[in-house]
C-alpha cells in the first residue's frame, strides 16, 4: 500500500478507536435499538452517547436535532426534498455551481422533472459566490438554499452565517452540506444559524455508510424514509447502531484533533511546490479548510500526474472521487475559471490529522520530477515555453 | 446477556466470519472505492465478490443487477417511488394489508399527497391475500405491484410467481420485500418473474446499515439518490464497502444454512407450547418462514409475557420492533382477524441458524409457567374460564 495517503477528502482510514468502540456491537451488544428486551436495551445509551457527540461537534442546542443517516447523500437529498414538501407555496432552490453532485445532480432532476425551479448562483475566480446573484435569487418563492460550508475540492469556506441571514431573510429554509467542513474547521448551528446540515463518517474517520443530518427543532419536515419508528419517526429503518457509534467516537475524535499542525503541513506543502515547480497556481483564495490544497500545474496532464504519483505510493486526486474516472474536468474548477491550460493539471492534496510530516517530504521530493516528466511529452507546454522564451 | 435469543426477525448477531471479513476494510483497504488510485482499486474486486454473492442467493442472472443500498427500508422506497417516476401514465400502486411499514407507511404518505392511488389487498384469517380483491385491484393504471416474499410477523410466505405473473399481465412492475425471505427459503427472482426486490444485511447475520435492491436488468429506474457515479449511477453515496463486503459473506453463508434443522427446531418449539398451553392458536397457517412462530395465548398480555420472558433471559417479540414500545396491537394480526382475546397475547418467537436446541428448551420450561401467572391476573382470563367451566 501506498506510503502517502493524500486524498483523504475522499475517505479516510477508519480511526482504530472508532473500530474498538462499534466492534462489540456486532457480536455481542446486537440488539435492535427499538427492540424492548434486554438485547434492545444495552444498545440505546450508546447511540445516545454518539448523539451527543455529533450535537457537540456541530454545536447543536439538542442532541435529538441529529438524525443518523446512511451519509452525506442521503443528509443532502432528505433537507432538500422535505424543504420542497414542507415548504408551502415555495418551489426554487437556490445553491451554488460548485456544490457536491449530492446537491446539484438532485436539484438539477427536480428542475428536469418539473418539481422545483433552481437558481445555480456563480463562484468567481477565487470561488466566492456572487452575492448580488445570491440575494437577487432569493424571493418569497425560495423553498431552501442549499450552500455547502466547506468546498470538497478547494477546500474553500463560505460565509454561512451572512448566507444563512439572508434566507432567512425571505423565509426561505437553509441548508448546508458540511461533508467537508465538519471536524476541520469550528463549526457552530446556531451561531450560523442553519436550519439543517449534512455531515458524513467517513470524511472523519469514521465508517462509511453513515452520516447524519442536523435538523433544528421546530422546522418543519418529512421523512424521506417512512415505515418504522426509528430516529423519532423521522427516519425508518433499523439503526445502524455500530455505524452511529463509530461516527460518535469519530465526531469526539475530531473536535479533538490538532487542526493548527494540520494547516501548518498543508501551507508547507503548498509553499514547497509553489517554490519547486515553476507555472503552478493554487486554486480558491481566502478562508480553506486546512486540510485542502488544489493546485494546478500548466500543461500537466492530472491524470499522467496521479498516475505516476499512484506509482510512487502518493495517492491524490484530481477532484471528487465520484467523478474520477469519468476523466471530466471538475464542474467547480471550471465554476471558478481555471484557465483551459491549468484546468487539466489541477491536483487535490487532501490531509487529515493522520497525516505526518514524512508523507508531505515524500510529495516534495518525487512530484517536481514528475510534473517535469509529464510536461516534456506535452506538445501544449513546448508551446509555452517556446511564448515565454 | 440473554441466554435465549429468539427476536432474530427483529435483527441477528453478526457472524463472526462476517466481522473477520469486513474488518480489514475499516483501517487497511480503507480507500473509497471509486478513487483511481492504489487504495480504491484495492476495494473493487472485494465489492465485486460480495455483489456475486447476493446474486447467488437471490438467482439472480447478472451481478450488476444488484444495488447496494442502506437496508431493507431504502430498498423499499427506491423501488416504489422509481416505479412511480418511471411508468408514465400509471399512479396506482397494489399492496398488501400485512405488508412492512416500510412500504404501508410510505403507500399511506404517497396517497395523502396525491402521488398515487393505493390499492390494499386484505388478507384472510389463514394470512393467505383475496386474489380476487388482488385481480381486481390490477388495472393499466398499476406502476407497481409490491407484495412482501414471507411476512416478518407470521413467517407466511407468498405466491410470488403467481402474483408477479398477474402483475406483468398488465404491465405493472413487480417488487417483493424479501428482507425476511432471503436467506431463510429458497428464492429465485428469475423463476419468480419480479422485476425489483428488497433484502437487508442485518436479518442474515450481517451488518445493520446495508442492504441491496435487485433491479432486474432492462427495468427503467429513477434513483433515490443522485450524486456521485457510484452503483453505476443508481445509487450515489460513497459506497458502504465494509458494509457491502459483510453482506457478501453473510449472504455466501445464509445459503449454506441448514433451514430443515431450523424448521425443526421451529416445530418442535410450536408442538411444545400448543401442548403445555391451553387456549393457544398459531397465527398464520400454509407455507411459513422456517425460523418463524407467531403464536398467541388468550388473555395473556403479551407485553407482561415478553416482560417475564427477559427476566427469564428469553428475548422474543409481541411483532416487529419497529412498532416496539408502541403497544398497538399488530397490523399484521389484526389484517388476519385474530380473535381480540388472543390479539394482545401474540408473541412471535424467530429463530437463526445459530438458535441451539437449549434454547427451545428454556423457552418450552419457562414459557407455561410464564403464561398461567399473568393469565392469573387477567379478569378475562377468568370470565373465559367460568364460561368454558
Ligand atoms: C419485511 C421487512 N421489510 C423491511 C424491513 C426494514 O428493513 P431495515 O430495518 O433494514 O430498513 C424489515 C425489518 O425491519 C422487515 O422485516
Ligand atoms: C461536499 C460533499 N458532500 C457530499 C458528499 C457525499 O457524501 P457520502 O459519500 O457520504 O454520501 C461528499 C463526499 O463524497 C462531499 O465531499
Amino acid at each position: 500500500m501506498a506510503p502517502a495517503y493524500l486524498d483523504n477528502n475522499a475517505t479516510t482510514r477508519v480511526d482504530p478507536q472508532v473500530v474498538a468502540a462499534l466492534l462489540p456491537l456486532f457480536t455481542e451488544s446486537f440488539g435492535n435499538a427499538s427492540s424492548t428486551h434486554d438485547y434492545g436495551a444495552a444498545v440505546a445509551p450508546a447511540l445516545k452517547a454518539a448523539r451527543q457527540a455529533v450535537q457537540a461537534l456541530i454545536g447543536a442546542e439538542f442532541d435529538h436535532e441529529v438524525i443518523f443517516t446512511s451519509g452525506g447523500t442521503e443528509s443532502d437529498a432528505t433537507a432538500i426534498l422535505s424543504a420542497l414538501e414542507t415548504q408551502a407555496g415555495r418551489n426554487e432552490i437556490v445553491t451554488s455551481a460548485v456544490e457536491h453532485p449530492a446537491v446539484l445532480n438532485l436539484c438539477q432532476h427536480l428542475e428536469r422533472t418539473g418539481r422545483a425551479k433552481v437558481h445555480v448562483i456563480a463562484v468567481d475566480e477565487a470561488g466566492d459566490l456572487d452575492l448580488d446573484a445570491y440575494q437577487a435569487a432569493l424571493s418569497d418563492k425560495t423553498a431552501v438554499v442549499s450552500i455547502m460550508w466547506a468546498n470538497n475540492e478547494t477546500g474553500k469556506i463560505f460565509p454561512i452565517a451572512e448566507l444563512a441571514a439572508l434566507a432567512r431573510g425571505c423565509g426561505a429554509l437553509f441548508h448546508s452540506d458540511a461533508v467537508q467542513a465538519a471536524g476541520k474547521i469550528a463549526l457552530n448551528v446556531r451561531d450560523a444559524g442553519v436550519d439543517m446540515l449534512s455531515l458524513s463518517g467517513h470524511k472523519i474517520h469514521g465508517p462509511k455508510g453513515i452520516g447524519a443530518l442536523y435538523l433544528k427543532k421546530g422546522v418543519k419536515f418529512s421523512p424521506l424514509f417512512r415505515g418504522g419508528k426509528q430516529e423519532r419517526g423521522r427516519r425508518a429503518g433499523t439503526e445502524n447502531a455500530p455505524g452511529v457509534v463509530g461516527l460518535g467516537v469519530a465526531a469526539k475524535l475530531a473536535l479533538e484533533a490538532d487542526r493548527a499542525r494540520i494547516a501548518a503541513l498543508r501551507d508547507r506543502l503548498q509553499a514547497g511546490l509553489l517554490a519547486a515547480i515553476p507555472d503552478a497556481r493554487v486554486n480558491g483564495s481566502g478562508a480553506r479548510a486546512p486540510n485542502t490544497l488544489n493546485i494546478a500545474f500548466a500543461c500537466a496532464d492530472s491524470e499522467a500526474v496521479l498516475h505516476k504519483l499512484d506509482q510512487a505510493g502518493i495517492a491524490a486526486s484530481s477532484g471528487s472521487a465520484c467523478a474520477s474516472g469519468t476523466m471530466e474536468p471538475s464542474h467547480v474548477l471550471r465554476a471558478m475559471k481555471v484557465p483551459p491550460l491549468y484546468l487539466q493539471g489541477a491536483l487535490r492534496f487532501s490531509l487529515s490529522r493522520e497525516t505526518s510530516d514524512a508523507e508531505i517530504d515524500l510529495v516534495l521530493e518525487k512530484l517536481p520530477a514528475i510534473v517535469a516528466s509529464v510536461r516534456e511529452k506535452s506538445p501544449l507546454w513546448a508551446e509555452m515555453l517556446k511564448k515565454t522564451a
